[in-house]
């Protein structure tokens, strides 16, 4: 039996019928999932056919916050998301940090599952074991911050967290995302399955405090991590000050910023316009998730021009990529307002950032004409174009329509040999990091289980140079592909999961992660762990999603990267002529399956299914 | 001594030294002011020169909710704020509804008297009797619904309530507003006040409770005030259901609802576009200031073109005015998206949008060319012209700058004459009557204290048709000074004091105001009126504020029309041909002197004052 850190109660809330129940956590899944991420991916394998229509009712909407969400554990608010993705159609796992998580486990819940959909707009109101379904016929259509004011004071509490949509997830934009307050699960287009559930938001209210089941232990665990975290030097003063903008002058050093929808990498380098030391300028103070003493959050204000008085919390480094770099913008003010549309319309901002790239070089080789774009001059660089084209996304409006489901779709829709420009892979798009440069990283993106996520398996030894558990050549392929299996265990056992700040797990208590997550467990929980079996619980996690891809059509050949990656090398910079070709590419995927007992296929074995209890999924494959 | 509704203490900040007092409120001043309005006047008389720059440290900003606030008594959380007006130079009383009211009064005070000015952006923390003077450098700049979410954030509390100016009032626009939620105190310029002194926000938090002095009397005159909503025909289902929207209608129908900056009233008639039951179609529900059963706050959302998306609560009224007829515009979504705006920015829309009509007749007429407007397309009907200027106005960019500081001073900036174009009275702009078919309304804008004032003495016998005191002809003159001093004294007495939200007043309880206000200030306080006695509180403020204004060197030529509706007719419709000749106006003002007790050329005499207990300001005139 559990204690502490749990709430021990599964939501399960069916839409379509209006009803409501509580469900007992089993024990087997808290000790083999620890929470989070794992929850979600657990629950979705079980309950979600791999074949469902993303935007059926058949499709699945999870929500768990981790057994350190709510304790004093810090920077533990946060709270995985997962369906089956509308955008990749793999498992759609996303990430947010904030106070709803926080607020989700004092209202009870380990896991809120939501089925079904309504047959009306509707919001869900959810206080004291009480789940009410309301009318949000009035709300729809409305912004993220609107719809979050608007149900605090429709509810008289501002104290309510929430998470919601904006209007691209009401229109079922593919790359649309879950906002709770500014933050937001951006990737996958989970926004659009709570559309298509015609669900506009879920409001929260709690009050449940939390024991931990070994005091002395856990303390001892907190200590230890808090110590950890102080001598950090990219939390402190780095991340804390800058927030993670910096990495863009990490990333631009390495000659790894991709710049033009990755025709321009090393070419572009605007680090000193809208680098982290740069963009301080644009300073409106930072704030922090629930329990987070690093407050990596930092809140900007455009200065100058037609973006003059726009604010947003971030833009991320991510963000300084998607609305910057690959886009061949520089504008500081241009990035901060689009950063800010797309938190209101409910866009994920590195998939509509690219899939706007990607419209700038098709109308820069001619694919796509001023009739195409409705007028719109969508050079590389302009600014204007950018944000009137993201505003046309999130209301589907002409280009913005078929640049709304990513660029995977857009370019079927477009043809002409657009393809080779969707930077995307298994359908999502690519994140900021040039990985000709950076190969761990680049079978990362490949062989994660939710596309091209730089969530999932982030190669800090590449790229930022932290030595666990061994220093590594970035421009090596050996050794990658049993790192990349380390790196994506360990982020889905220790941060993901538990729930835990994947910045804290990278770069404060590296060298002892798993140790501390196992020591964390035992105190908050009372579920024992050794340091080994916390990594195999992210082994267990990544297996049992591998085995819903496999189910899904998913095979080996969607282990890929973009052909622009395999064939051209980067343009110019310190990774100058770097690529990873298709020979290189399978050298490490090769690696990498047989790091994880997988067949050459990647498909994985009975043998090592059973040796992470999941048999169940053995069956499944028929093996 | 009075017990109940009031709390008794005023708190005076000095931003200047950076300290906070608590005093006692007299209870001569509670009897004789009654609070809202009536104490803000009577403070800002005793301590701010008639003559000092509204934007110098002499000048205050003061605040004050009523006796009601904070009690059961419906529709009561109102404030009224005063200071000299940089718009007017007179007393520029504005009120607000919303929660920020109660949250005052619980925090413990009657009055909040703002002095001197910071030395760099600051906000205000009020809390336990504490006032933390809190750096707002990084707040400088941000809109009126950002100020607010990060403040919440910053200071941990969703409970806070908040006012605050917008850039427009940091940047000493002196049409800028104070906001509050989503509500303002809209008029005279005192955003800009605020912005002078480096004040950004101040951020409340209180929890005192009320009790009443007479439960059996408190209760009884609640009761009937009650009964008397109830009843109401406008109040229910009108005003419940569409808001002050359908006075458009109502407006159009008397041909009173004026159009392209007052040329085209009768003639252009877009109700069944904007008007309140066309206008129904964007709704996104509706909400309520604390305590008020009648909820008359529309929300809305934009639903077609560039708009779509944008909500807003409101627009009201006068701003289906200011964005709407006297704009030339019939477009909802345009006018929602302009309301919107002017609310983050931090800008009357009443002053804006008469600003922007302004201009667009200026264009029309050549006195501004293309090269004056940026490029800007200034016909009367050019919504997106409009928009764009609103946006300058706010960040104060070319034109806007001009603009920024109302009809009057951009007038006389732009010479060539225009100044027959500036709709204003005492440099504040016109609200949305055509007073020349509502006579004593007209006089009451012309005679108002603080100018052009639709809120300072309503004339709903004119308008609504309530035959309260006694039926009226909206087209005659006789009678109509005694009326307006009437109505200017019963909405200051029984509305803009106590402070009940004047719908209540005028429009369910019309025909017991006085009586009934007398019998909620003894049940609720204690301290004792006839109905006569409260009517005449009104007369008192309203007297007080006239010297200050006389003071200030207002005369009776001040109390003036603008030229055009002295001498050109209303164009068309059922107001047609009507205007009010400088004859006709002198008619009216000689019949209000009178009634008031005052000379031939409106200064009181120092027998009225010193009946209304005045004396001191008489022997401040040297009478």
């Amino acid at each position: 039996m559990y204690a502490g850190g749990y709430t021990g109660k599964v939501l399960r809330v069916d839409l379509t019928n209006k009803t409501f129940k509580e469900e007992r956590l089993p024990v087997e899944v808290a000790q083999d999932f620890i929470g989070g991420a794992g929850f979600t991916v657990k629950y979705l394998y079980d309950e979600v056919p791999a074949d469902c229509d993303p935007f059926g009712p058949a499709n699945k909407l999870i929500f768990a916050p981790g057994p350190f969400t709510g304790t004093t554990v810090p920077c533990a608010s946060r709270i995985a998301v997962n369906a089956r993705s509308p955008l990749t159609g793999a498992m759609g796992v996303a990430t947010s940090g904030g106070h709803f998580p926080v607020e989700m486990k004092r209202a009870g819940y380990d896991v809120i599952i939501i089925e079904g959909k309504a047959e009306e707009p509707t919001y869900l109101w959810i206080k004291n074991g009480e789940v009410k379904f309301r009318d949000a016929k009035k709300l729809w259509g409305l912004t993220s911050a609107d719809t979050q004011l608007v149900i605090k004071d429709e509810l008289h509490d501002q104290n309510i967290r929430i998470c919601c949509i904006g209007p691209a997830g009401e229109k079922l934009a593919k790359i649309a995302c879950i906002v709770n307050e500014r933050r937001v699960a951006g990737r996958k287009g989970l926004g659009a399955v709570m559309g298509s559930k015609n669900l506009k938001a879920i409001a929260l209210r709690g009050e449940g405090q939390f024991t931990v089941a070994d005091r002395e232990k856990y303390d001892a665990a907190r200590k230890r991590m808090l110590a950890g975290m102080r001598k950090s030097p990219v939390l402190y003063p780095e991340f804390s000050r800058y927030g993670t903008s910096t990495t863009l002058d990490l990333t631009q050093a390495l000659g790894i910023y991709p710049a033009k929808n990755w025709t321009a990498t090393g070419v572009f380098t605007p680090a000193e316009k809208i680098g982290g030391y740069a963009i301080e300028s644009r300073s409106a103070g930072k704030t922090a998730c629930s329990t987070c003493p690093v407050g990596c959050s930092q809140m900007r204000l455009a200065k100058e021009g037609p973006y003059a008085g726009v604010f947003t919390e971030g833009p991320e480094y991510e963000t300084l990529y998607s609305f910057g770099g690959v886009c061949g913008v520089d504008d500081p003010d241009a990035i901060i307002a689009c950063d800010r549309m797309a938190d209101e319309l409910g866009l994920d901002t590195m998939s509509a950032g690219v899939a706007i790239a990607f419209a700038m070089e098709c109308f820069e080789r001619g694919l796509l004409t001023l009739a195409d774009t409705g007028g719109l001059d969508l050079r590389f660089g302009n600014d204007k174009a950018m944000t009137q084209l993201l505003h046309m996304i999130g209301e589907r409006q002409g280009l913005g329509d078929i640049l709304a489901d990513g660029v995977k779709v857009a370019a079927q829709k477009i043809g002409k040999g657009s393809d080779k420009y969707a930077m995307h892979i298994k359908g999502l798009e690519l994140p900021a990091y040039d990985v000709r440069g950076a190969k761990a990283h680049g079978l990362s993106l490949a062989t994660a289980f939710t596309g091209a996520d730089h969530n999932k398996g982030y190669a800090f030894q590449e790229i930022f140079g932290i030595p666990v558990p061994y220093p590594v050549d970035r421009f090596a392929y050996e050794g990658k592909g049993r790192l990349c299996k380390w790196n994506q265990d360990a982020r889905t056992a220790v941060a993901d999961s538990p729930t835990m700040c994947v910045f804290l797990m990278d770069m404060a208590v590296a060298d002892f992660m798993f140790e501390n997550t196992a020591d964390i467990m035992g105190g908050a929980t009372g579920l024992e762990y050794t340091p080994e079996e916390v990594h195999q619980v992210g082994e267990r996690i990544n297996n049992l999603a591998r085995v819903f891809n496999t189910k899904a059509g998913f095979t080996r050949k969607d282990d890929d990267l973009p052909e622009r990656l395999k064939t051209e090398p980067i343009a110019d910079g310190p990774s100058k002529g770097e690529l990873i070709s298709q020979k290189d590419l399978d050298f490490m995927l090769d690696e990498y399956y047989e790091a994880r007992g997988w067949t050459r296929d990647g498909v994985p074995t009975r043998e090592k299914l059973e040796e992470l209890r999941l048999g169940y999924a053995a069956d499944a494959l028929g093996l």
